[in-house]
């Protein structure tokens, strides 16, 4: 081959394999929310732009529940510890000591929600503490192996979104770290991050029970009782904690995100805030100010005037869940 | 250049490029201790060993006090918290309201530790507490550019461990992510260790005050007060938290690190433990089982029998600080 079919065939070479040229979020529609994202990504990535970012820098943070995977009717991990307890409770009837625990095993949610925060650590209790880390998670990789969606009769791990997944890949091409950040348990969403999301664990952020070694097992013990919240204005501490520097990117869905969001805009440099909102009440769910779960008022209201992007998963996302399913 | 010669060429430059062919550990003398890391490492790095560990789980985690730089006459940051209360009385001498306050002020170390952990706390908040993270940290690195050490005049982190700078590049480069886990304070190492040991903040783990976020300033603050000690049981615990994962690679120097050898130490793969004894009174300091400041008791009775390597400063460091220094 002459020198020149050489180079010609280098420089076809290079543009085919070029990720430049594909789609990075081919389950976006072509709206403005995605061309926001890539118009961020590429300034910051561009060692020529004002708003160059170094790649040790380019941390980006993500909530879990409604941000990445679905939290409805209610929190999968709620779900989890409900499961778990009517199990224990129909071997053990007498467990049932309290109307949190009676209303739990009964799949009375409303009455769970009712109990309020005490009543909800005595569910988590059941489910979450006496065991080993290892032990806990364990078990609740068994539990989404077998458990289904009452709506959607899909595995929990499954009802991902297919566009955050795609968001979180092309910001890893672009040399950002991909943390999650949430107000669910630390350790239950270890269990399935580094599948469900190809994020290891020491870039799982959340809350977190009280954890004790045991000396004469070797052994990290789960503790009941809650230790530090993960939510509203514990994001950013938890952030400081983990990560110790100020992710350039945020994505949340909620007014528990709120907080992080704000810190993450809070310097000079460059900064994409995101909030998925959710519109889709035929293919996911339709929620945003009222009810329990994934409540959005000031995230709505404040959002868009700081410049936040807030993605309409009706308009925005031409699928919801993974292309393997449905 | 003949085929033959260019091929020549490149054999040996990948001969001489080859970091295999360099010794990674210049500063350790060929004893026992070397041999037993280097062969630790290339086992766990090799792919047809029965000990290969894929790089994910290439996990070390490193004490900072006495492990990577010193720790006497007394550690580090309790010198940078009497210099500041110093500053700060001549300023407010009415600040003196405690014993323990007084004595700081005067530098009086013994009164200082004589007055127990309340005054250890009432001394770091004058220092620690009531400025943003930021602050803190600017502080503390403006503190290490001009303060000297009594006895060696080096600026304080100048005193690390030339040996263990070097491990810890030779475990990098072998895929190994390195970690702090110390009882120090996590914004006060994290001040100095991305330019000291190239270690980023979300890989150093210590104990911490309690911090919170003020959405008035949208800044974190130090708030007075320990929300947690990284020291003896609570070293795993922190792991847990930070890591989610048990290292393979642990090093120590005291007894506030054998629970988390013992951790470590607890499964079935490839494990490595090291505590560096300091033994070396001329060129550094000569210490173990008396004193108020790196007490190693334990580690000295127990770790020879688990299999934890006891490195000896004296004997099995060809040099202690950095090449760049005496």
């Amino acid at each position: 081959m002459t020198f020149l079919g050489v180079f010609r065939n280098l420089v076809i070479g290079v543009v085919l394999a070029s990720p430049v040229y594909a789609d990075p979020l081919p389950s976006w529609n072509n709206r403005e929310a995605k061309a926001s994202i890539i118009s961020f990504v590429e300034r910051v990535t561009d060692p020529s732009s004002e708003d160059y970012v170094p790649p040790k820098a380019r941390i980006a943070a993500f909530d879990n529940d409604g941000t990445l995977w679905a939290e409805q009717p209610m929190y999968f991990q709620l779900i989890y510890a409900l499961d778990r307890l009517k199990e224990k409770a129909e071997a053990d009837p007498e467990m049932l000591t309290s109307p949190a625990l009676r209303a739990g095993a009964q799949g009375d949610t409303r009455g769970v929600l009712a109990s309020g925060e005490e009543g909800l650590l005595e569910i988590f209790a059941v489910s979450h503490a006496g065991v080993t880390v290892d032990e806990f998670q364990r078990d609740v990789m068994a539990w989404l192996a077998s458990a289904r969606h009452p709506q959607t009769g899909l595995p929990y791990d499954e009802m991902l979104y297919q566009p955050m997944l795609e968001l979180l890949r092309y910001l890893r091409d672009e040399g950002f770290a991909t943390w999650i950040v949430s107000g669910g348990g630390i350790h239950f969403i270890r269990a399935f991050a580094a599948d469900a999301y190809q994020i290891p664990p020491h870039q799982v952020v959340g809350s977190r029970a009280s954890v004790s070694y045991r000396e004469d097992t070797q052994q990290l013990i789960k503790e009941p009782g809650i230790e530090f919240i993960d939510d509203k204005a514990g994001k950013p501490v938890a952030i400081d904690l983990h990560i110790g520097a100020k992710p350039i990117f945020i994505a949340g869905n909620s007014d528990g995100d709120f907080q992080m969001l704000d810190y993450g805009d809070s310097g000079n440099g460059p900064f994409f805030g995101l909030i998925v909102h959710h519109t889709d009440g035929e293919r996911e769910f339709a929620y945003d100010r009222e009810g329990p779960v994934g409540t959005l008022r000031r995230g709505l209201d404040e959002g868009p005037q700081r410049g936040w992007v807030i993605v309409d998963m009706a308009e925005d996302w031409r699928r919801i869940w993974p292309a393997s399913k449905p």
